[in-house]
């Protein structure tokens, strides 16, 4: 499989690879024998030439290479990073394509004008400290008052590893509490879940929420949401009171009814995970096609991880509706590449053993397979790291390229998830649901009941990309009108790991 | 409550605090009221003077203070952290106190020669992607194996936020790797966990059980004892080869007994979380004659938390057995000082508002109480971030101060943990048992079924420290002997959080 003409490798589709000596139909000849997703050499390449993908070049032969050959990660030496100081600024920003219209969901509408997909009581924490507490209400709830309300679709201990023991002055420091704000507040949770305290802990109640937020805060900080444990007598009395504040809150949940939204009130996050060499030419452009009809039908489409969009920013900052939005993608690249060099690393430390055993050479080759889920619309705005998304349209928010990171990062603004995976991972998330998308048909048949979609028919050529790309798009809509997700059916919740670049105490 | 014949302050140990006016027996009148737990001054401080608690500065007042007055954190100026290069080195290192004979618990010995407190299920983990897996897989385990084997104590999923998404070459990722490497490897798992890996991650079953590791890794490794999900036919049959698995593991698990175990067995590890001022004066020490007394026993005793040791390190380095053990001190201190600086914090980052608002001034008071913990024996070793404690007697396993990273740090170690607590907090671990003991009795009342033990009657007179002391020290005994600790009652287990001074990428 070619995917552009100015190409000279190509990878190889065929599930149990190929043996030295097969035929190719245009005259190739397999020098060797190469496995599925790996890559093939097409023509002769000599010694410091490019070897292309995509387009572009993923690096360098590091010596001559013979048509026909395995053209293997240590075969190519990386090309450097692009210049941040001499990109092109919004230079050729996409025309918009033609709205679609009409296309809706059914889902919940907040007060504050989000839309929720799931209607979820949430027990939003400031500190690691009451977590185990939180889980334990959390379980208590579910089996002995979820049963009576049926409208209320699940219970969430919104736990996490932040709160306390940190520098919450240093700069860094930002990311993390922003990210823990706006997740506390999450369009699912209705934009009111209750916040359990502990007392003594760094990031108070007051912190999460300050008056800048009063807007949205004021319902949360109602006296009887907020439940602080040192107030409590005792473990047993403290989740009374948690039940007895839950029962308060699922009385209003229950109430609530799904009603026909605009798709315009999506904002649907994408990442991938466990990518393989097919990632980049089926389930990553399919979910970018699909990502094209949700700007088209309004919505916001967020793509994210940083260290896989370093590599093909050149790509990216042409298309920015905006020189400023394209100066605010580069401040992210180099905020990115000073905060991995304080850490003397940088960049190539993206790649999973994984992702090159499924044939990826470098994160040249990786971050040119990832920005495919961007589709081919404007870029229209960028958020840090942690920031909630008000746009519409495509946007990039910065994350680090971790799943568990980078999906609750997204949760800030996301109300669904688009997962793609070359490799297989049964990730999920609790707030959101998941949609997981295979690269490989063998995949999706091996994980029968982890993959809710499959686009490995693009690469035997079964279904076209554009076909994948409007299932992907009404699954979207299913989803988020309730229909079940896979992780959602077996309860995988990855735990939330907010970024918190700041030091620990 | 005065703790030292240089004090010119003292804490107010009435739980109502005292009125503006009140007297005390030896003349001195209270100028204001002052709540329980905050300072009061016994003399006249001029602007510039020291003010000493413990016998040690902990700062300099900023304007004059009348005696009587409350001394309240804004008006001390803290003083700058000891100079690491002029601390002196082994200088007075105690001698031996007379060894403690025939102290015995009930415990599980291993093949590696450690001493197990409970005798757990453990399900490792190379990567967060399988948490949720893991522990759908315990839950099911928990319900419907372990009531089948009586002498297994638990099922615990060993699940942490590490393992992919992360610069694993970059220096700082040395110590979340070895973190993870010793806790999978826990003397509660018997040294014999099953290990859950996803296929693809970075922390490679390989990585986590380097050939380093081979004496202990050899029976891990076992391929039945390593279940990976990339190889695994979706869902159902991943939970249920790892429920086969688990009722192997069980089998064996439940043919162990408890035995007859040296008290020098007991690895215990020492810590504190939401402290107020009484911590320093009630349970802190009484943890500290405790820790003397394991020591007097041949166990070995971490303390840990450096931030809550660096205003203190000129009390310790002197304490040293040996030039190096100092040396070693140091090190630590320095690489932490370094670690805050390129986070732009420093080590008053450390106290909270509840420690404040608990009567803490600054993190200089806070380390003088906090260091208490460690007793009155020499410094026998210092273990870096991560790192297996193998030594006996007192050492310094460092750690930062966040409780949870701080356990986490401790379980590369240790079989049980003593935390106190004068704010309270309900922390539990999931691996070892965790004695709560509070400072002051009306936390203990209050928190009646979450706290362990009460140091709170040493500051009222109604008993000595040693008697509190030898109560920790025979209840650490019949904890490690199987008696549950209410967090053990509750099931409450923190999250782990490894440390992880590395760049996420």
């Amino acid at each position: 499989m070619r995917v552009h003409a100015r190409d000279n490798v190509a990878i190889i589709v065929n599930p149990e690879g190929v043996a030295a000596g097969a035929e190719f139909p245009d005259s190739l000849t397999a020098r060797e024998a190469i496995p599925q997703s790996h890559k093939i050499a097409l023509a002769a390449i000599e010694p410091g030439q490019p070897v292309c993908r995509y387009g572009e070049i993923i690096g360098y032969a590091r010596r001559a290479v013979e048509p026909g050959q395995w053209v293997r990660e240590e075969m190519i030496e990386a090309p450097a990073a692009p210049d941040l100081d001499t990109l092109p600024l919004a230079t050729r920003p996409p025309a918009p394509l033609p709205p679609l219209e009409g296309f809706t969901f059914e889902g919940y509408r907040n007060a504050d004008g989000s839309y929720g997909t799931r209607n979820i009581l949430g027990l939003a924490t400031t500190v690691q400290c009451v977590a185990p507490t939180v889980e334990y209400a959390a379980r208590r709830i579910r089996a002995e008052l979820l049963p009576r309300f049926p409208h209320v679709d699940d219970v969430v201990a919104v736990t996490h590893p932040y709160g306390c023991g940190v520098a919450i002055e240093a700069p860094g420091a930002r990311i993390p509490v922003r990210t823990l704000q706006h997740i506390s507040l999450h369009a699912n949770l209705s934009g009111q879940p209750l916040l359990v305290s502990l007392g003594c802990e760094k990031l108070q109640p007051a912190r999460l929420f300050p008056p800048a937020f009063a807007g949205q805060a004021l319902p949360v900080l109602e006296a009887a949401n907020v439940i602080r444990l040192q107030d409590q007598l005792g473990f047993a009395e403290t989740v009374a009171a948690i039940l007895r504040a839950a029962e308060l809150r699922l009385i209003q949940l229950d109430r609530r009814r799904r009603h026909t939204c605009p798709a315009a009130g999506l904002v649907v996050g994408l990442q991938c995970g466990g990518s393989d060499a097919f990632s980049g030419v089926t389930c990553n452009p399919a979910v970018g096609f699909a990502a094209d009809l949700l700007v088209r039908a309004g919505a916001t489409v967020l793509f994210s991880e940083v260290t896989e969009v370093r590599d093909a920013v050149h790509l990216l900052t042409p298309r920015a509706a905006t020189p400023n939005v394209a100066r605010a993608l580069i401040r992210e690249m180099r905020w990115y590449d000073d905060y991995l060099a304080l850490g003397q690393a940088d960049r190539s430390a993206n790649p999973t053993p994984g992702n090159k055993r499924g044939g990826l050479a470098n994160v040249v080759e990786k971050a040119l397979g990832s920005i495919a889920k961007a589709g081919s619309t404007a870029l229209m705005d960028v958020a840090s790291h942690g920031e909630k998304v008000t746009g519409k349209g495509l946007i990039f928010a910065a994350t680090p390229a971790s799943d568990f990171i980078c999906g609750t990062q997204q949760l800030a603004s996301m109300n669904l998830h688009i997962f793609t995976t070359g490799e297989g991972t049964p990730y999920g998330l609790s707030l959101v649901p998941v949609l997981k998308v295979s690269s490989r048909t063998a995949l999706a048949e091996k994980w029968h009941d982890l993959i809710d979609l499959d686009a490995g028919g693009i690469a035997t050529g079964a279904k076209s990309m554009e076909e994948v790309g409007w299932e992907i798009f009404h699954r979207v809509l299913e989803v988020a009108s309730g229909r079940r997700t896979w992780s959602e059916h077996w309860g995988l919740g990855n735990a939330l790991i907010p970024f918190n670049p700041g030091p620990v105490t």
